[in-house]
């Protein structure tokens, strides 16, 4: 999941702000962020963490920053593939991303094609961050039951 | 599920959009949606495709446009019963919506009431479109398990 | 779940608004809300329903007026467990809050840690209110089924 948060010529931003919280104070760790705001996000999967590994699809959805006192955002995503056994198959998961944490667990809401009826969680960690970009790729492992 | 987005003397918009994306290029097939767009909906059911069909519900929630390079759209949906054997029960679906395509499948994740711990899928199609006013009636068939 | 939203010296908000519907017509019973307004939430849990109760958590989420007719948001929410058996495991909950009603079902979607693979609802009723400030507590039941 390769998330683009400064646009260079070579790659446009994968993420947009949608709306921002109105309190006055940021949160810990980070002087951008605020309790309430919202970004939309396209990030490229790969399978590898090089952003030229084969692209497997994209990570669609959008998250929130909804803890007052925390680094910490909730995201309501899709995992969309686009290429191998599960093309045109998605993964809803829905959750609670502390982001200081080295491992967060994502429950998963629903399936659709291949993944229909499946339940299970992810599993998802930082694998690198540009302080100075913001840019990140994160890796998800996918535990699934119930699968077609 | 009748959408209408242009408000006439007898029929009120049955959307308003509440956020706007960030970025100027609009997505393909509709220059006035940008990825980030969010509208949030309260569309009348009816059983079936005419306006003046017996109305069963309401179908209320959100969706978000989070395809950078697709006219694609996340649905965040209730179909609420307001007559018939499941007036006041709903089902909650989270799903992607390929404008383009279809049909498009979109997971149950909750139930409420006579669809409490029900599982399932919906399939979404497009019955009628008017390209003018982009006033739309959609079909939506619902599968369902585990029902009381 | 205390929901505090005109702030005092001794309590800061834990609700605040991230977008506004475009509608000229406030809801019923509430002149101050519209069709499509969104409000982004992180109210104290405690065991009972006095401030000075013991913390258990917080519930963190968003709600959405997604009613054109009607004083009814949808909750989009996590139960975040900071105290106690269930400390670091979380619950999704994502239902339809018709705030006059005396009693409303929201269906689990999902959940992490203890909660990992739980079904189930909540029951969700208004302890208090206060009509001026609008800050509000209100009791949440939890019915869960397949826990660890």
């Amino acid at each position: 999941m390769h998330e683009t948060v400064a646009a260079s010529p070579w790659s446009p931003a994968t993420v947009v702000p949608v709306a921002r919280g109105t309190t006055s104070t940021p949160l810990p760790g980070d002087p951008n962020t605020r309790f309430g705001d919202m970004y939309v996000i396209d990030d490229p999967l790969t399978e590898g963490p090089s952003a030229t590994s084969p692209a497997v699809g994209r990570a669609q959805g959008f998250y929130l920053f909804l803890s007052q006192h925390e680094l910490a955002a909730m995201h309501y995503l899709s995992l969309v593939f686009t290429a191998g056994r599960y093309n045109g198959s998605y993964i809803v998961i829905q959750g609670r991303d502390t982001i200081p944490a080295k491992v967060r667990e994502l429950p998963v809401v629903g399936g659709v094609g291949r993944f229909r009826g499946a339940t299970g969680y992810g599993l998802l960690r930082m694998h690198s961050f540009d302080s100075t970009t913001k840019n990140a790729v994160l890796k998800i492992d996918m535990y699934l039951n119930n699968m077609k």
